[in-house]
Formats: C-alpha cells, structure tokens, sequence
C-alpha cells in the first residue's frame, strides 16, 4: 500500500471527552471515528487491525472444528420470551418494534437464535457434537458507555456455542474452545492471563475468563506465581490467615470511639493494628408471601476484617441471599441494632439477624467491633464467651495481594486485567427453557448440554494497546499491527535514488508476503516518523541521500530505543526475517 | 472438509411460505434459515457461498483503489436529519429509541455517515479523490419482504461512496467503479447487462444498474442486440413507431360501443387493430399555496397507443408532474370530463386539462378514442382538425420488444433481470445539504462531488440461483459455489479400497487448492448424489469398489447430463483443470 493512496488521518490532540489511552491513540491514529456515544466507525487504519484479529480467531476456530454462520442482528422477541430474557433482561437490550409493531431486539448475544436452530436442524446424537460461531455486530445500551472501543455499544464480537449429548460431552467441547483460545491470544501477541470466573447460578467450575494483563484493567485477576492458580477477583477464594483461633487473652471492654466510625479511625484511636478490628456490613432480603407479594425482609449482618472488602458475588451464594439481596437501609439498621453504621457490631442486637463471619474473623479472638451504641465500640471481644459463634461461617471477602494461595502452593498475587474472552459451560438453562432437544441412542429426547464461548473482536484492539503503547503512541504487537513495517523515503520527489532504492524495497518486502506501507506524501522525516510511531507499525526502514551513498539504512524496532545502521543489501532480509518470526 | 465434521441439512420440500425457486432451494439446502419475515440466518453452507463472493466485491474494489472500512449499523437521528432523509424517508427506514429516548435509525444506506466522515476527514483537495466501501448488514423495513435473500429485510450489502473535487473528476471515478462492477460480476460467472437507470432529481446520465438476467426477475431491461444499448425500462427511451402523421382519410364518426370499455375491447367491436386506438389515462397533481396549505389539483390528460403502457417515472419529468402527481379520483374525472372511465377522451372535455401525447399518439391519424360519453368512442380522429393539437408531446410510454433502438442502430429486445448492483452519481446533494467542504486549490471552500456503488451480497445468491438450477437443484458457477468440488465414496466404511482412494484423491485436490467436500457419511449414492445436486457443486466424482478394479472413476458435472468414466490416475488434475478454468 502506498500513503498517497490510503486514507492516513492523524490528530496531534486527542478529542477532549476520550478518557483512557487505547481510545485516545485510536481516535488520534486515525483508526475510529465516533458517530455516537458508544457507536463508532472503523477507519481503513482500524480495520486492517480488526481483520488480522478476525482472521486469527477464524482459523483457530475452525481448526477447533467449529462451523461459521451469521445470526441476524434484528431478532424476533418470540425468541427472547421463550428464555425469559425479554423481561430479565434490563435497559441493555435495545428494545425496536417494526412498521407492523411487532417486537424485536438487536443482539447481543444469540443463545435464542441459536438454539432455536438446534431444535431445527440438530436431530439425531450422531449430528453431536455441534460447535456454530459467528463474527458479527452486537449491540449492548450500556447505560454510560466509554472508553472507546472498550466498552462501547454497538461492537464486533465472536459468539460460539457448542451443543453436546452429555455433561462429559460438553466438557470435552469447553475444553477444546479453552485450548483454541490460548492458540488465539498467543498468536495475537498479547500477555494474558486464563482465570477461573463465577458461573453464577448454574454451578460448577466451568467458567473461564481470558483476560489481556494492563495496569489501566477494569478488573482485577488473582493468581499464584508458583502455581497454576488463577482466578478473578469475584471467585478467588480466600482463605483464613489464622492457623486456628487463639484463646482469650483480653477482657470485653466497652470503650468510647466519639466520631470514630470506620475501622482505620478506631484501630487508629486505639493504637491497634487493624487486623484486630472487624467491619460490619448489613445486608437486606426481601421475602415474598406465597402470592408474590412483598413480605418483609430478612436482616443480615456480615463480618469481615478491618482491612478486609466483602466480595458481593461470594456474599450472593450464601443460602438466603441467593435470590438476590441489597445494603439494608438506615431504618431496617436502627430497627435492627439500635444504632446507625458506624458502630455496628454482632454483640447483642436489638432484634435477631442472621450472623455470617468471613473465615478469618471467625478465627479472630480478642478483637475489636462495634457496639450497638453511637460512640462505644467494644474491644478484647471473643466468639463463644462475649457472643455467640456466628450462624455460618464463609468465604465473604475478596482476596488480597500476599494472601496464601487456595491450592497451598504459595501466595497470591494481584494484577489488573482487561477482559477480552469467555467460556462458560451453559449445561441445559437454555435447551430446556426452549424445548431444544435431540434423539438419543436410547430413542428418547434429551435436551443438549451447552456451552458458549465469547471473545470481544473489537475490544482486543483496545487491550492491545493498553498494553502496548508508550508516550509516542501504539505498540502493535507484529501479528494484529495495521501494516508490518513501513518504508520511509526521505526526499521521494527529489531524489531519484530514494526513490528507485524506496520502491525495491518496498517491492521485495512486498514479494516476501510482509504486510508493508511505502510512505511516498514527500513529508518532512519527523512528520513520518510520528504518523508511524503514533499507528505504531513495528518495523520502520528509513531510506535517505545521504545513507544511500554509503550503502545504509536506517532501521527502527518500534520498541527500539534508538535507530540501528543496517547495509541496504541486507535491510529486506533483516525486516522479513523479524517479521515472520513474531508471526510464528 | 469432511461432511461428518460439517453441518450438512437437507430438506426434501421446502417450507410452505417460500415463494420462488431460489427462496425454494436455499432453504432446502440448509444454506439459510427464516428467523422472521425477511430475516435470514446465513448457515455454514450459505456463509460459504456469500464469503466467495465477498472476496470478489473486496479484491476488485481494493484494486479500484477503493478503502474498505465499516459504518455503524446504528446511527444517530442527528445526521438523517441533516439530509431530510430522517422525515423524507417512509417505514423502510427503521427507527428506534436508546435507554435515554434518543433517536437512532438502523443504516439501510450511509450517505450520512460517510458525508460526515468526509467532511471532518478530508480537508483539502490534495487528499481527494476518496472512495470509501464497506462490505455490511444493512436493514430495510419493507413492507412486504418476500423472496428470501432476494428482498429481505437485513440483507448484506456492499456499499461505496466516492468523494471527488468536480463533475468531471467524479465521473472519472464513476467509470472505475463501473468498470470495477463489470470485473466483479465477470469474475462472479453470472450472465448479467448493465443498464440505464433514472437518476430521478439528480438528473444526468450517471446512472447504471447491474441485472443478473433471469426469466423469474422482478425488472425489464431493454437492450438493442445489434448496438450497446440497455437500459431499465423506466429509462428505456420510446421513439416514436410512425414515421410521420398521415392526412385524415376518414370523417369524425360518434359510435356507440355500449359495455366496451378497454381499447382492447373497443378495437374488438369495431374490428380495427388495437393499433389504431387511443388510450386515456388522467393524472391529478396536488397544487399547494405559499403558505403550504392544499390549493385544489391539476388534470392532466395522457395519451398513449392502445397497445402501449403509460410509464410512469417518465411521465414525472414533466413540468407540472415533476413534484408528484397521483391518478385521478373518480370525482375529479366526472367533473372535468362529464364521464366515467371506460369512455375518457381528449375531444372537449367538460373542463379545461392539459393533454400530453405520447410520441406514437402525436403521430396518429384516424385513431379511436373515448368520447366523453358513457358507451360511445370517436372513430377517425385527427390532430388539429378535431381538436386541438396537445399541449405537449412526449416520451410517456414503456418501449416494447420490437421498438426500434433509440440509438438508430436495430430493434430492441427486452429480458427480465434481478437488480444486484446500482452505481450512481450523486452530485452535491448530500454535501450540500451537510455542508461538506474541502479548500480547493484556489484555496476556496467546495463541496464534495459524490457518488454511490452498491451491490446486493445476499441478494447475489439468490439472483445466481435463479439464473442457474435445474429439477434437481442449484448449479452455482464455480467461482462463488460453497465447494468446488464433492468426492463421494460408494461404501466407505466397508471397502477399505474406496476409503483410500477417495482420502487420496480428496488430499490431491485439496493439495491444489480445489475447494473439495470428502462425504465421509457413508450413505447410499443416491443420498449423496440428491444432496450434492440440491447443494449444487460443481463437480463431483463418485468412487466405488467396482470402477476401482478397473482403475476407473465416475465424473460428474453439475451441468452434465450424465457422468463420464475418468481413469483414476487422471481425474484429480481433469478436476483441477476445470475448476482453475472457471476461476480465471
């Protein structure tokens, strides 16, 4: 591709509501424009990017023997009803009706679709196993969109979904799309990290996120560097940092805390450290009679240390919570314990609430909470004596950095994490809601045991660059870059001899199969140099007057911190050699 | 790819609602499933067929210099009503609300948003000419969506847009793109005529539709085939059939032709050829006042041959019909001609009308018309004698087969044809209207001269089908067939012979790059073969235990009329052959 033949556009400011890099190097290199909140176009720089994303995910797919196929866009509400999704579903599903006000929405995802074709076409044991995927527009009403590509409303993704005879079947089909996976997000380039992920209420241990490592992650991943443990934070288990609990060594003292109301101020007043104090957090469910009206609610009050965060996922699988809970309100709270937050505590409450501890605080002795009174907190406080033991006993905090590793294999580590991929085993939630089911070999209808499988298209692109970029602009890792390498002649229309040595390099790259950009708008070297080093192509060849008549070019590694001298005869070979081994 | 590992469904009948054969064989070869009126899902075989032609529409569009990026599907209000499009548009736009109540439509087109790119994007006359394309789902709201792909309602198209400094300049790239489309359509291997189009308000002759020819096809296209000239019919130019206007030989005769109301039926009565009769067609157009408000309708009167038909887009060039006009109430009819239709004619009408005679009309002499006067027409009616001579003569009528060629040069013929590609120049429409400017050379602002190129993906396939089936099903020209190539063994699970041979003959043709399907599903030939007939593959080679002891296959093309015997040593490169010839 020539410059002067290809749309280059690029800004030295970014525009000023773009929040993070990745969007701000995206919209500055010329590779998005935005038409709306959350709703972009993909320049011809960004789409050559998409494209080697897409290409990637395509073989590996059907290397893993899944079959491509387009689902529409604009989708029945029949469908949606079948599964409950229609009303389950909030503001994110955009909601359209058509010239004759039937009911339709814009995907985003396809589970309906999907199996309804399954119970269409997918018949017999022996059509199983079936993998579909699709590459296709998806649309999400986020309700603040952001961060570019990132989190946008309109975006591309790939959607699989694998339809198997048996659990142990659909088992082998995860683990098959697991691998696949880890192929793609090796060949793309990026650091990443495979962590076990919640399956919220179908169970199991088959929920897995790919997760591309930046320091600017939404989300937080928790793995073990001396062993294969890793998970979100969401589902990383925590486990008590008390080998047991100590016997009491203090008296229960009632002690006055005026204005204290966090654990930080108390254990500060107090001189203690903050692993002797407890944090009280009162949790609210609301119960429904047998006519499904509203019935009161049940008060909980759950503990963790000081230091310590609940985890609301891990709080959401405790019996009684499951179906769903809030932050109880300030009356619920004085009704409760006579006392507003501040100085809650699980000594005597006003009126009975169910006591969960976290398995730390349940091994706590001697330590410090609330009292029940604005202003007091108790201290030397210890389970069986002053109180007591708790009602349940449970993994309710989110872990932290240091804290041993589940698997007893050493400690955990903490990073930040973007996530670009999921695999999620579905088991029968949505062949049973539609009826989808196929022969068996015993002659009877069985419904399938399925999986789906995400992987954001266009997100990757933002992840990419979170990850690889520097003050200059984007770092594309070889295999997803826009072009390879570019070639920048200085002096095009001047110099005869630039140009003639220019164009046959950029022709043997060209022949070599490398994806190559010959730079030929005759702009001043600094102009080029930014435009490239902005889009970020890896491999830059700079070909001057001067250079040439010593025979040399000059070669800049995108990472590279400076410029190295590489003899013109050589400087093909040089780049495509590079090139193809960051393909590999 | 093995059948065991693809997602092969057949249908022995085709769903009840399918309407025409390409609808008919898509379905029954599992190529697409209904998901609603019109919405389609592209099966693994369908999506073989649409990414091949795909990959045409790309290669020659990068080739023409064309850059490919992708729209949003969804688009804000804002930019449709910069145009008008917002309001001007009727249902087929399909509008929907975000979780904020903002306006958004579903792209059936992107003039808007590429006209906003351009204008924030191309600045300066040194970056032009551009041409933008993208390869996406679009959405139309018709009415009535019918024929499967061929009129759906989300439907892939393949939409460019060109940016250029002048007229001139941007008929230049109107040529690329025209000849852009020839090399598609050849290299796509369908039979295909670009036409003449209207170009409605835009005016100018940069207009021209691509028709895949096929007798089932929804337009008429006009072609001369002694000379170069085609058009759609709504443009086709109609001379006039009468070399000049013959002196009166008969007397102005009253005659009752009580009951006859069609020329048909007249000429019947009075025994005269259809030829020499007139018929009346009475237009209304609505006048408004300056304020807006309905001022009251004009009739018009127009006259075209008994055996000709009023063509309806030519009859809207003329001045007083341009802004729109409608046909006639019967209120308005009896009030200006004191009769009812069935006995209409331009001999004094009770209230003033303007006449227009088609070209063929101005030339009669002793013509038949209606008489004002319900069960009578006038025979022998002369121009100026009898009355008045019309107040304008002009082409208004659909040419028909026979015609001569408006260009002088033979007879013309006309075919039916399927719409699959449009390319148009636009002018100054949609910059105007958004204001999109770049500093030309004279450091001036101006407005972009554009054009658009679209071609139907889906609709293609269904277009090739219709030109190209048999009883037995599709015959798909190789170039965009889902395989090239099918290798079906007799007995592979028992023959270990066949197994063998097929595997090797299979691995050869998939060596050179043949598209090839292996059935491996060990069924009965003549399962195979149905499938593979519906399917429509081009070529097909049947292996079995016996033809293997004489080192003989059997070879079958999809257009042949029975197979050919083929030494097994030779028929992997007598395939090869073929399928490199009908790529070329």
């Amino acid at each position: 591709m020539r410059a002067s033949q290809f749309h280059l556009f690029t800004l030295k400011e970014a525009p000023s509501d773009a929040e993070v890099v990745s969007q701000k190097l995206m919209l500055r290199a010329g590779m998005i424009r935005k038409a709306a909140a959350g709703i972009y176009s993909y320049m011809p720089m960004g789409l050559r990017a998409i494209r080697k994303v897409e290409a990637i995910i395509r073989e590996e797919m059907n290397r893993a023997g899944a079959m491509e196929l387009v689902m529409p866009l604009v989708q029945p509400a029949e469908l949606w009803q079948e599964t409950g999704r229609w009303d389950k579903m909030g503001e994110e599903l955009l909601r359209l009706k058509d010239r004759h006000e039937r009911d339709f929405a814009l995907q985003p995802t396809s589970e309906e679709v999907v199996t309804d074709i399954a119970r269409q076409e997918l018949k017999s044991y022996r059509q199983l196993p079936k993998n579909f995927y699709q590459i296709q527009t998806k649309f999400r009403d986020e309700r603040r969109p952001r961060f570019g590509v990132m989190r946008g409303r309109e975006f591309v993704m790939k959607d699989a979904y694998s339809f198997d005879r048996s659990a142990e079947a659909a088992g082998r089909s995860y683990d098959i799309m697991y691998a696949a996976y880890q192929r793609i997000f090796d060949r793309l380039g990026l650091a990443y990290r495979a962590v076990a992920a919640d399956t919220g209420a179908i169970g199991g241990d088959r929920s897995h996120e790919f997760q591309v490592i930046a320091d600017t992650g939404e989300d937080a991943i928790v793995y073990c560097p001396t062993s294969a443990y890793a998970a979100n934070i969401e589902l990383a288990e925590a486990v008590s940092l008390l080998p047991h609990r100590a016997a009491p060594e203090e008296g229960l003292e009632k002690t006055p805390t005026p204005g204290r109301e966090t654990c930080a101020e108390v254990a500060d007043l107090l001189d203690l450290p903050l692993e002797r104090t407890v944090k009280s957090l009162v949790l609210a469910a609301d119960e429904v009679d047998e006519a499904g009206r509203p019935a009161g609610a049940t008060v909980w009050l759950l503990l963790v240390r000081g230091d310590h965060e609940l985890n609301e996922v891990k709080a959401g699988k405790i019996d009684g919570l499951k179906a769903g809970f809030r932050f109880a309100s300030e009356t619920e709270i004085l009704e409760h314990f006579g006392s507003r937050p501040g100085s809650l505590g699980p000594i005597g409450p006003r009126r009975p609430v169910r006591i969960v501890a976290d398995r730390t605080v349940a091994d706590m002795a001697d330590f410090v909470c609330g009292a029940n009174e604005e202003g007091f907190h108790y201290t030397g406080v210890n389970w069986g004596r002053d109180l007591p033991e708790p009602d349940l006993v449970a993994d309710i905090r989110n872990v932290v950095e240091g804290d041993p590793s589940p698997d007893g294999r050493g400690t955990l580590a903490i990073q930040r994490g973007i996530e670009v991929g999921h695999v999620f085993y579905l088991g029968t939630r949505y062949s049973e809601a539609m009826n989808a089911t196929f022969l068996d070999d015993d002659g009877k209808p069985k419904h399938f045991e399925m999986g789906c499988y995400g992987i954001g298209v266009t997100r990757i692109l933002g992840a990419a660059i979170e990850q690889n970029h520097d003050a200059r602009g984007i770092i594309w890792p070889v295999p997803i870059a826009p072009f390879e390498a570019v070639v920048c002649p200085v002096g095009w229309s001047k110099s005869p001899a630039v140009r003639e040595e220019s164009q046959r390099l950029y022709d043997a790259l060209l022949a070599a199969g490398v994806d190559v950009m010959l730079d030929d708008r005759d702009e001043r070297p600094g102009v080029m140099f930014a435009d490239w080093e902005l889009i970020g192509v890896p491999h830059r060849i700079t070909l001057g007057e001067r250079g040439l008549k010593d025979g040399i070019a000059e070669y800049q590694g995108r990472r590279d911190g400076e410029a190295s001298k590489v003899p013109v005869a050589d400087v093909a070979a040089f780049v495509i050699e590079r090139v193809k081994a960051a393909r590999a």
